[in-house]
C-alpha cells in the first residue's frame, strides 16, 4: 500500500490533475473516485478567479465526480470567506468577472462602485477594459486594502498563453509601488487553510496533490503537508530535478497511488 | 538679457508649458511665440502615445501658434520614425490607438496582426482589452523586437489619474519577465536626437524645457542640453530641492525668459 494511503485527506488540484479545462482526465477521476469510496475526506482546490464553486462543481459532475459544494474551494469562494472573516462590513470593488462577484455576494459582501470601496479584489476578467483598471488604479493609490484572488501571471488556455490575474497584479504594481496586502490562490496558506478547515485535519493528517511544483507542491510545504506530485499536468519528470522545491512523492497520476 | 537667450534652438514639452490638454497656458503660448519671432528654431515634443503630429498641430493652432508639422515631435512619429531607420521593413503589431497607426503608417510601415509580427509595438490604448493584451502577452513570448512609446506609468487626466503606457509595459514585465528593448520618449535619448534632427543642431545649441523634471530635464541631460523648467505643470518649487536631478535654470513660466 502507498503510503500516502494512511492519510485521512486529499487536498486535490483541479487542473492537471482531475481535468484540463472542460475535459477530464481519466486516470485523475479514477483516483479522487477510489479515495472517496475509501472514505477519505477530499476537498478539490482551484486556483480559478473567475468561476464560482458552482460551475466548478458542475465540472467535476460532468467528469462523474457526484461531490457537494463543501468539497470545493475555489480562490473565488475563499477570497469571500477570507474577507468576510476579516471585515463583514467590507465595501469591496472588484475587477473580476461574475463567479468571483457571485461568491463576493454569497458570502453577505457588498460590491460598490470603486469611490465607495474601502476594498480592492483583484481577480482575472476576460473583459477588462481602461475603465476597470482605471478604478482598480484609483483604489491602489487611494490606499484601501487590496486582495487579489491569486497569483498566477499566464492562464494556458487551450489555444495558447493568455493573461491570468498576474496581468492586474502587475499593471498596478508597475503604476503604484502596490502589491497585494493579500493573495488568496496558491501557493498562499490562505486558501489551503480554507480547505484544512473544509477537511477538519490538521496539515500533518493531510497530502496536497498537484501538478504544479511551484503552486501546488509549494502550496502544501507553506502548511506543512506532505505532497504528491502528479505528472497529468504542467510539471514533467525532468522539471523535479531543476525545481528548488521537492515534491515528497511522485506518481504518474492520482490513480498510480493505487 | 536671459543667458539662455543666446541659444539657437529650443525643445519644448508641450504638455504643462504650452497647454493642459485643450486648454492653453497663456505664458507658454505667449513665450513660445516671442522665440518663433525673434527667429528661434524651435520643436515642439510631446509624450502623447495616441496622438498623431496632425493632431496636436491642430491643437497648437487651437492655441494661436501657427507651426507646421516639422515643428513636432510626439512619441508616436518619434516611433514609427525610429523603426522606419532601424528597419524599414518591419511587421509591426501594436497595442497603441490610431493616432500611432496612423504614424507608423506615414512612415511606409507595415501594421499587421500579431502572429505575422517581428516587432511590438506598444503604446496606450484607451481601448485595451484582453484580446489586445493576449497577443501582446504572446508576441513578448516569441522574443520579437519590443519597442515602447513612451514610459509614462500614470497619465494625470481632467478627471483625475489614469493608466499611460507603463500600465502595459508592467503587465507584460510581470507575465513575462521582460522590458522595452527601446522606449522611444522622454526621458529617452532616442526622441530627444529626432528633435535635435528636426533643429538641425547640436546639443549646446539648444535648451529643452519643461514642467517635470523626472522627464524633461532628465531628457535634457540625457542628451547633454542645457535645461529649463517652468512651474506651469507638474513640478513645483518644492520639488526641485528634493530632487536628485538639478535643472539649469527654474522659471515661472516659458515668457519669463524675456
Amino acid at each position: 500500500m502507498h503510503p500516502l494511503l494512511k492519510k485521512k485527506g486529499f487536498i486535490i488540484d483541479i487542473d492537471g490533475v482531475i481535468g484540463r479545462s472542460v475535459e477530464p482526465i481519466e486516470e485523475g477521476v479514477r483516483g479522487a473516485k477510489r479515495l472517496i469510496e475509501m472514505g477519505k475526506r477530499v476537498v478539490f482546490v482551484s486556483n480559478n478567479s473567475t468561476r464560482s464553486r458552482r460551475i466548478l462543481l458542475e465540472r467535476l459532475k460532468s467528469f462523474g465526480l457526484e461531490v457537494d459544494e463543501s468539497c470545493i474551494v475555489s480562490a473565488t469562494h475563499a477570497t469571500a470567506s477570507f474577507i468576510a472573516k476579516e471585515n463583514p462590513e467590507a465595501r469591496i470593488f472588484t475587477t473580476g468577472e461574475e463567479g468571483l462577484k457571485e461568491e463576493l455576494a454569497n458570502a453577505g459582501l457588498k460590491i460598490v462602485d470603486y469611490e465607495e470601496a474601502n476594498y480592492l479584489v483583484v481577480g482575472s476578467n476576460r473583459k477588462i477594459d481602461y475603465d476597470l483598471m482605471t478604478k482598480a488604479l484609483r483604489c491602489c493609490l487611494r490606499g484601501v486594502r487590496y486582495i487579489a484572488t491569486n497569483p498566477d501571471k499566464i492562464f494556458p488556455s487551450e489555444n495558447g498563453p493568455t493573461p491570468g490575474t498576474g496581468m492586474i497584479i502587475g499593471a498596478l504594481y508597475w503604476m503604484t509601488g502596490r502589491l497585494p496586502d493579500v493573495i488568496v490562490g496558491k501557493p498562499s496558506k490562505v486558501i489551503m487553510l480554507e480547505a484544512l478547515e473544509k477537511l477538519n485535519l490538521r496539515p500533518e493528517d493531510v497530502v496536497v496533490v498537484g501538478d504544479q511544483i511551484e503552486v501546488d507542491v509549494l502550496a502544501g510545504k507553506n502548511i506543512g503537508a506532505e505532497t504528491l506530485l502528479v505528472l497529468t499536468g504542467v510539471a514533467k519528470e525532468k522539471d523535479i530535478e531543476r525545481a528548488e522545491i521537492k515534491p515528497d512523492y511522485v506518481l504518474p497520476s492520482l490513480n498510480s497511488i493505487f
